[in-house]
């Protein structure tokens, strides 16, 4: 517990790998089910107290290296004048199957229109031990698209896709204010207590190169440019992204999360040198007990080992059933580590 | 309308690429929902009749260079004793949940257990004009055993996985079983009149290099060379697998299917000279109409003129949803493909 997660951002040398885990305020844990016995997801999101309290749920029971904010890539749903349910997938009630409804969007400000994403950023960087960073997070702009055009979650997203190809002056004119807002978000979150910021391109890895650089990665560069000036590391995790590595490469971040499906040194290698990774245990190998975690996640530290900055992590969000003595045995293994300081000085 | 698929399959020369479609007997074409007014998804599969009739609907439609016997990689539950049941999607009433129930599995030889699956293909061949090939079909050990031990689709297939990890040499007892299996209903389509055997590994993208190659090529592998004395082409398609590509080039098939998100002059890289490639319009661009389906279909057809063997076909099952025009562009657009057939030798 300490500023080792920053320093690892920023590919300083440090003594052992930072560690956080994607949900890590979630299911999986005891005390987070307890509350959500009494109130609904949407209703943990917009109460302040309540999305601060489960955001350090993790925190105080297992020291991770960095919190991250208790809330949902479609908060922003709100700003846009779009209802969302969530059942538990999120589903929009007037998904945006045209061109017109995409151009009868009005966007509002963030801050007016969901000040209590802030205020539990607030209250979190208040009650949070100082030395323990505070991440805040939005989706990429594609990827919210994806789920405002789909009007919720979907195995190929084939609304949203077809859009790109019948209507894509639309798509960027969508894209385009996505990315203003998302930018605002971020810059809020920050402002309210966030030291790092992620971006989560959870449906990125649907499209081929083309699209992926035309749709998605062009308005990823744009948020990341916008957020420059905060100072603060910019993480940029798109899911099943094997084929686009070399175009993620240019998407300006500081670091880039990687999925469980590309080893880490081979995913350095299309990544370069400029940047840290996160990442990447299968969430899967928790399911089955600690020492196949511990297994797993041993190979994860080992490949990790040579590259220029790595925040341990998973490969894609803890799963609801996972045990804690798998958590607890990873939390061992790594918090365990110890690296030369030479070995991780930046190239 | 030829033996072109044969060809192209063996790398030999062609005048253009064959064209067939991953679902091409499906709920796109209205002559098929029309049966499926009649009679429940099962049902079709299990009468003969109709089983040839919807086969060869799409063939008298479009005049597809190839036909695809209609079934479901789940009849293999029959002879394993299981219960599916299609809610559209899979669900198995008894999965595999455990080292016992993988262990207490009695097996039984399919031709006496399905014989409708082999009657189908011999009705189909006896119908069918003597000049398109008939291609039949399983799930690769792999992702037969994904969803017994899950039960049914699953974006993660976490409980198949937590199996890997936690019992893999029950793993290997049910894969090797399966895999038995597979070859013996492959072997039954070819004598019942198949001219080429395709094996969907629609999961194996889930895993990392290191399990893919323990559980699923290596299974692969072994149903791969069990036929191979029978001669025929034997294609592979591992969806989503643009990370393990340079595994899935030892599976020793003829042809390796690609799915869409990997440029197949990109694949080809990966997957070498000795094989043919099959694929990959993205399934989606046709749902865009016809003028997006030739564009995104040329770039295909360009990509793959310089493969020493290419089929072309989605590069996923084509969508209930798509325009009956877009089907036709695509075809008018690959059959008038003319190329020298100097350029087409194998190297």
């Amino acid at each position: 517990m300490s500023d080792l997660f920053l320093r690892a951002c920023r590919r300083e040398p440090v003594e052992r790998p930072p560690l956080w885990i994607m949900r890590q305020a979630g299911r999986y844990l005891p005390e987070y089910r307890a509350i959500r016995e009494r109130v609904d997801f949407m209703t943990l999101c917009r109460t302040p107290e309540l999305a601060a309290e489960v955001t350090l749920q993790p925190i105080a029971r297992f020291g991770f290296d960095a919190a991250i904010l208790f809330s949902d890539i479609l908060v922003l749903a709100e700003p846009l004048g779009l209802e969302v349910d969530f059942r538990p997938g999120p589903v929009v009630a007037t998904p945006l199957r045209s061109v017109e409804a995409i151009d009868r969007l009005e966007i509002k400000p963030p801050e007016a229109s969901i000040p209590w994403v802030y205020e539990a950023a607030r209250l979190v960087r208040h009650e949070l031990d100082p030395r323990v960073p505070l991440i805040g997070f939005a989706a990429a702009p594609f990827t919210l698209a994806a789920y405002l055009i789909e009007g919720g979650g979907s195995r190929l997203f084939e609304s949203a896709k077809r859009l790109l190809w019948a209507e894509p002056q639309a798509a960027h004119r969508l894209l385009q204010r996505l990315a203003d807002l998302t930018v605002q978000h971020l810059t809020a979150q920050v402002r309210a207590g966030a030291q790092a910021v992620q971006l989560f391109d959870t449906w990125a890895g649907l499209l081929d190169r083309q699209l992926y650089t035309e749709f998605a990665l062009r308005w990823t560069q744009y948020v990341v440019a916008g957020l420059a000036h905060l100072a603060v590391p910019r993480i940029y995790f798109a899911l099943d992204a094997a084929h686009l590595l070399p175009d993620v490469r240019r998407c300006g971040a500081e670091v880039i999360g990687v999925d469980w499906r590309t080893a880490l040194d081979v995913a350095a290698h299309e990544l370069g040198a400029n940047v840290a990774l996160q990442g990447n245990l299968d969430p899967c190998a928790l399911l089955a007990g600690p020492e196949a975690t511990v297994r797993a996640a041993q190979s994860v530290l080992d490949r990790g080992r040579a590259l220029p900055g790595h925040v341990f992590n998973l490969g894609h969000g803890i799963l609801p059933t996972t045990p804690l003595s798998s958590v607890e045995a990873l939390v061992e293994l790594v918090h365990a580590e110890r690296r030369p300081l030479a070995a991780t000085l930046p190239a």
